[in-house]
């Protein structure tokens, strides 16, 4: 079975570590010796309570996170954060700012403007189609956050560093590169990430908070679309999804028993991005569709001289185990997701098979 | 791994079919050919798309819908449609009904009332701790709609009909008794249901909405809170919690094949529940909670003499591999919830365990 496994690209859901998958399954009928399912269990049961608490403080480790953050796990997805943050943050006199790289931004604008909450795009890169990370970022001093989205999936770009706000707190979608390299976590007033593509199967979405951030959001919303909600149950007002925060945990300690720190974790990246950048840079044949300063090390785009080519390449390339090398519908072309669960092989095999075709097709 | 396994009693997450079971765990590492987990698989695949509809289509036969209903997958549990319903429905001139049967119909009318939404509580039972299920309720006849709990967890009752509100269209939170019997669907604007109780893992709400109804909603909603974006886009707009709805196709597909009809699905359920209320009708031991009339067939409640002697009993229980047998935290007592994946074999331990518990105890 595991034989037949393909050397997976895709942008999310995403591969996960076969040891991880392995170990889901040999439990999946009876999860620690408790005679039921992970999918069984109850969430107020003392094996859930292990659960839980074993992915937050890995998490929490990892990152190093003190008592000032809390580790939460909400539904939705990062599309319901884009929601839920100027819910929660932007009163009737306040206002934040965005940055606009791509279309994951342009979404979590216009989220907040459907709210009619008042937001300023304080910097964008959408004059050159995303292609790049604006620099020299101007934010407003008043502002009750900034919010930007870390790496951009469809665009194939990444902040390498984060702006200065000064006091004002960045608010980050990490969903696509979370846990793949240390992060300052003074500048973050919160952080959300969607599992699926570096932490565990969708439908958790990951939300690290600063507590005194948290503290000045406001109080009068439905109880599941408060951050507040869900840091005084410990992610357990209701039931959680906990087939999703068990597969975290897992895929959390695999970073840490496999490389140990997310400094190990992102030179690990940055090695396997760099052997994919390395092809596209020295042929003529494959263009890199991001500027060199703002490459993703996650989601490696580039295009090919023909749309039919690029057909070819996916198709070629799935004839030999190699998928998920579709660019995004709304932008077509060719991308790699090197999340951190892929891993060395899959990335020589999609290199050599990238040197093969490019000499066939050239 | 199979023969270590418990009989599984608990409310939710609770005990799944172990045929569903052993086919995830089987296909784990490369679902249906694909070489990838279904935790994996992009949700913008032909493998999903047949997953989905798959699911969709196994629903709405079981259900005998037509095409003037959606069925949905929604994130954030019944708690998240608590407040959903109100958001989407009530505009500053209308007013819904709530029927109030217990703590979660409790908490439904909550998240109304944050919302400063006008509510009228219609009929309660809170008079007698809930354990009965109000008759001859009177619905306001310019109601947007009448809210019902079909079957309470915590207190044991369910409706055995569902009240007659005229033109007003039912809209029930059917978390703990979906699919546990026909439903006169001509009554019902919108029905939810949290998947871990009769459907799945925790963490995918089904949502069926009758369209007419949908398209009376507020359209000024943030994406993900209202039904008509996941209605448009297949409940694709973001990524869907994929393992869930997975799990979902599987155990209705389960409900098609052993039982056919939910007219046989309900007998099954009639059969094993009454094995229950036998013992405990024809014992001075143990005592029902629920009104003869409002006994839920899905969660039986019931009290021993003493508080010590329900300790013993839930511990003596586990020890014979009966779990889950504790009564909720805020109510006490023991409870059997028996939905539709309790096997007979799980009642027939029950029942002789209960007997046995009597025989040396009372």
């Amino acid at each position: 079975m595991t034989a037949q496994r393909i050397h997976n690209f895709n942008a999310g859901p995403a591969a996960l570590p076969l040891s991880v998958l392995e170990k889901i399954q040999a439990s999946f009928l009876n999860f620690n010796g408790s005679g039921m399912s992970i999918t069984e269990i109850s969430h107020r049961s003392s094996y859930f309570d292990a659960v839980i608490n074993d992915a937050k403080d890995r998490a929490k480790d990892l990152l190093k996170l003190d008592e000032t953050y809390n580790v939460l796990f909400v539904q939705g997805g990062a599309s319901l954060q884009f929601a839920m943050i100027p819910m929660n943050f932007l009163g009737n006199e306040e206002s934040a700012d965005y940055i606009n790289t791509g279309t994951w931004a342009t979404k979590a604008i216009k989220e907040a403007q459907i709210q009619e909450k008042s937001i300023r795009v304080t910097a964008s890169s959408e004059d050159k189609n995303f292609s790049y990370i604006p620099e020299n970022i101007q934010c407003s001093p008043d502002a009750r956050y900034v919010h930007i989205t870390s790496n951009n999936t469809i665009k194939g770009t990444q902040f390498a560093d984060f702006p200065d706000t000064g006091k004002v707190p960045l608010v980050a979608d990490m969903s696509s590169d979370i846990f793949s390299r240390p992060l300052p976590m003074e500048k973050f007033g919160l952080i959300y990430a969607g599992a699926q593509k570096n932490l565990g199967p969708s439908g958790t979405c990951m939300v690290i908070i600063r507590k005194d951030f948290m503290e000045t959001a406001n109080k009068n919303l439905p109880s599941m679309l408060s951050y507040a909600t869900y840091a005084q149950k410990n992610s357990m007002y209701n039931t959680p999804p906990c087939f999703g925060i068990y597969t975290i945990g897992l895929v959390l300690k695999w970073i840490q028993k496999t490389f140990g720190t997310l400094e190990e974790m992102a030179a690990f990246n940055r090695k396997k991005a760099g052997f994919l950048y390395e092809v596209i840079d020295r042929s003529d044949f494959y263009q890199a569709t991001a500027q060199k300063k703002s490459r993703s090390l996650m989601n490696v785009t580039f295009r090919l001289p023909t749309e039919e080519l690029e057909k070819q390449f996916v198709a070629d390339a799935l004839k030999k185990g190699l998928g998920g090398l579709k660019g995004h519908r709304s932008v077509g072309g060719c991308r790699a997701s090197i999340y951190n669960a892929a891993t060395m092989e899959s990335l020589h095999a999609l290199t050599e098979f990238m040197t093969s075709f490019e000499k066939e097709n050239a």
